[in-house]
This record gives C-alpha cells, structure tokens and sequence, in this order.
C-alpha cells in the first residue's frame, strides 16, 4: 500500500533515489552510445540494446520521478514538516512493470548477443529466454495491483515458474555456449548469471512484503530503494559488465584493433593483461 | 541550516551561480564530445569518463536549480522583496550527495586513464581508490543532514580517513607511474593531483561552516558559491586539463596524427613545442 503521509526525510530518501536512477541509467546509455565505436563490429548489438534499455528505464524513471512529485506534496516551512498524498494526485506504480515488461526481455537478449553464438544457436537460446521473461512480467502485474493477499501470493507463484525456467536455461544450456567463448571472459560472463540472480532476486521480496504484512511508509520508501538499486544493478551495472567483455572480446579478436585501442603497455605485454583479465 | 529568508541579492547570487555550474558542466562536456575524435583512440577512455562526469553533474545542477527555485518564492513587485521559504518546498542538498558519490570516483578514473598505463597497474590503482573515494562521499552524508554537530563532527573525522588514504595513493603510489609519462606532460599531471587537493579541499571546508557556528543566511549563501565554483574547477576545469594531457600525448605518440591536427608550427618546431607544453 501507498502510504498517505511520509515524514521530510522519508521524502527525501525516494526523491534522491529516483533521482540517482535517472542519472545512472541516463549516463550509462549515453557513455556507451559514445563508446560504442571502441568495440568491434560483431559486438555492438549487445551495446546497443544495452543502450536501449538503459535509455528506457531512464525514461520510465522519469515518469515515476514526476509522479512522486505531484502525489506527495507539502504546505509546510523549510524542511521540517511533513509530505501528504491527500493533496496530490495517486503515484502511479503501473510504470515499473511497464519498464520491465520492455527491459527485461532485453536483458537477455544482450547477454545471448554479445556471446556471438552461431545465429542458429542464438535463436534456440533467444525462443526460450525472451518469451519466458515477458511472462514472469506479466503474470506478476495482476498480484501488485490486487489488494488481496491471496491473489498476490497466487500470480507470484505463477510468475516464479516462468522465473525458474530462464535460471535453468541460463545455468544449463548457456553453459554449453559459456566453453567457446576466450579464457579471459568465460569467469566473467559465468559471474553475470549470478549477478542476474542476485539482482532479480532483489524484486520477488519486496513484491512479497505485504504478504509478511511488512506495511507502513517504512516498509515503503525501503521497496523503492530496494528497486531502485535492484534496476541500477540489473540494468547499468550489468550492460557496464557486458561492455567489458566486448571490449576484451575485441581485443582478443583482433590485435590490431587492440593496437589502435590500448594503451602502449597493453600493447607490449599482451599477456600481462590477458592475465590480469581473467 | 537552510535560512529561511533571502534578501533579493541573495537570491540573485545563489540563482546566478547555480545557472553557472549547468553552462560550465554542460557545455564542457559538449566540447569534450565534439573533441572526441581530435585526440588518439587509447586516450578516448578517460575523456568518455570526463564528458559523463560534466553530464552528471549538468543533471544534478539542474535539480538543483529547481529546487531552489522551488524552495524560495516572492511576493513582492519588481525586484526589491525578499525570498521565503515559506512559502515553497523545502530545499533538497541530498542532491550534491548524490553527485559526488557518481562523480568523485569518476574523476580518479578519469586520471588513472589518461595514464594509458597497462592494465594490471591501472586496477591496482583503481580498486584502491574507487571504493576510497566512494566511502569519502557515504561517510560525509549522515553528517551533513544531522543537526547535531557533534554527529556532524564525527562523520567529517571518519570520511577524512579515506581522503588521506586518497591523496597518500596520488602523491606516493601514482608518482611512480608519473615516471613514465613522457616529459612534456608529466609536471601537468603532477599539477593537476594540487588542482584535485585545491578543489577539493572546499568541500571540508564548507562542510565544518556550521561547527565553528558560522551561520545564517550569508554564510549559507558563501557554501551555495563556493560548492558551486569547486564542483566548476573539481569537474569541468579538471577535465580540460585532462583532454589537453590527452592531446599532448597523442601528438607524442604518433607524428602523422600530430601533423594532421596540429597547426604548422607545432610540425615546423617540434622540440620548442615539447619544451613549452612542459
């Protein structure tokens, strides 16, 4: 539940981090559409879609920045007292599923692209992963928006089975595609999934607080922080990670492009830093 | 404390700085874009970083902005009243918090890659002073929104740790890797670690204000200035000091490159050019 009233500093706290969402993904997207030319080719699909879906979830978080401002607001002096909904307008918490119905999917798509798999093993990954994220999505909206606990514990059981289906996929199939890929990258697009995991893990527990009957504006401005740096990490964190391996998927793919690319010394001891990749 | 009432100057003062940093960030990091393709590919890493650093702070300044604007309102005819708070929101200095905390790491990387060292020195130097910086931010925080200055003066000691622990990595460990820059660039970047200690050496000032019980109005509006000319020689000033190091190793590195972008006479008179960049 949306509480009625927040205190100055409850305010401040999911106004700063809306805020430092818009920020992080906005400056993600634009620093890698920048560097998007420093990789190769073959590797800019995945960069690109990562910039998409940081350039949505800036968008989106826009969306739910003003939508915080105009539910909560305030009559009272300096900084002291405290924000009402009574006044505003209802804060719209559509937007989230909206963005992650959007991004989510994509995602994936970015970790399966920037494998550079054999177009037809790519689509056997991409056939499973993509329709199964859309559902997990869909299937979680109609517990949030209900008031009742038991229809809010049913679709999230429903939406865990889907949820359970991309980790086996990830950790099986993508496993087998994880050996062709160079040394220096297979630890860290094995660390990735778990990076998945851990942030999308993030979204289950607070879906599931008002079934702990964790309620109140406490309970509250936590799911938002909570989401906000479930979405920093999942979305910009994660396409930062993805970028990286790009580039050293580049580099090991072609040294002249390493040569143009890296500093002098990377150039010299090409094994130094393959080591120090890895 | 937040004053309560400005006069109309100010106001002024406060609104003119303000719009000061969001020229200043934006159009440095509009420069620095335009710029991108004028110095060598291996030296585009740490002007990327630069133009997202002057990006996020041009976003953050804008919030900024607003919400001072927000904050403090008139009723008065033609500009001779005073400016309440009374009658706004309250004004938000979380944001300066959140900026630093994506900025200031920012702006050690943006050092450390204009080095182009090999890569296992650049992380030695990095995961020693990415969380360093990042901690520096999050200590200072629970200090700056407490009212109490013995809290204030706590958080101001702990987040001094990693300030030191900063400045002793730049002035000992990254001296060595000074060694092997070339010569014409190596007393900028020796200058530029005293431009890093100079700027930022306002932020601790401005911070202890409130405990020597320099207070009211004035004295807030003097930490509003000199947060805002920092941030201005911290980010923007830094940055293009950082792209004409860029430069001058690109002309170094490659003399085809430097007698396609420099002028006649940086070809005609090589060694005068060396002896004054130094």
């Amino acid at each position: 539940m949306i509480p009625t009233m927040l205190t100055h500093g409850q305010y401040e706290t999911v106004y700063n981090f809306l805020s430092l969402v818009i920020a992080s993904q906005l400056f993600t997207a634009i620093f890698l559409l920048i560097s998007l030319p420093r990789i190769l080719p073959r590797y800019r699909q995945a960069i690109t879609v990562a910039i998409i879906v940081c350039g949505i979830a800036a968008y989106h978080y826009f969306r739910i920045f003003d939508s915080f401002k105009g539910a909560f607001v305030t009559k009272s002096v300096g900084g002291t007292g405290t924000y009402s909904q009574a006044a505003g307008e209802a804060f719209n918490e559509g937007y989230r599923y909206v963005d992650w119905l959007l991004t989510v999917p994509l995602l994936l798509v970015e970790l399966v692209a920037v494998l550079a798999l054999a177009r037809s093993i790519q689509r056997r990954l991409l056939v499973r992963l993509v329709p199964a994220a859309a559902l997990m999505i869909a299937l979680g909206y109609p517990g949030e928006i209900s008031g009742d606990n038991g229809l809010r514990g049913l679709f999230g059981l429903l939406s865990t089975i889907p949820f359970a289906y991309i980790l086996f996929v990830l950790f099986t199939q993508l496993s087998k595609s994880l050996k062709t890929q160079p040394a220096g990258v297979r630890g860290t697009l094995g660390r990735l999934r778990f990076l998945l995991l851990l942030s999308w893990g993030v979204y289950p527990v607070a879906y599931l607080l008002p079934l702990l009957n964790i309620e109140g504006a406490d309970a509250w401005v936590g799911k938002q922080v909570g989401y906000s740096i479930a979405d920093i990490v999942a979305k910009a964190v994660y396409a930062l990670i993805i970028f990286s391996v790009a580039k050293i998927k580049s580099y090991d793919d072609d040294p002249t492009f390493r040569e143009i690319e890296g500093s002098h010394d990377d150039v010299a001891v090409p094994a130094e830093r393959s080591r120090s990749a890895a």
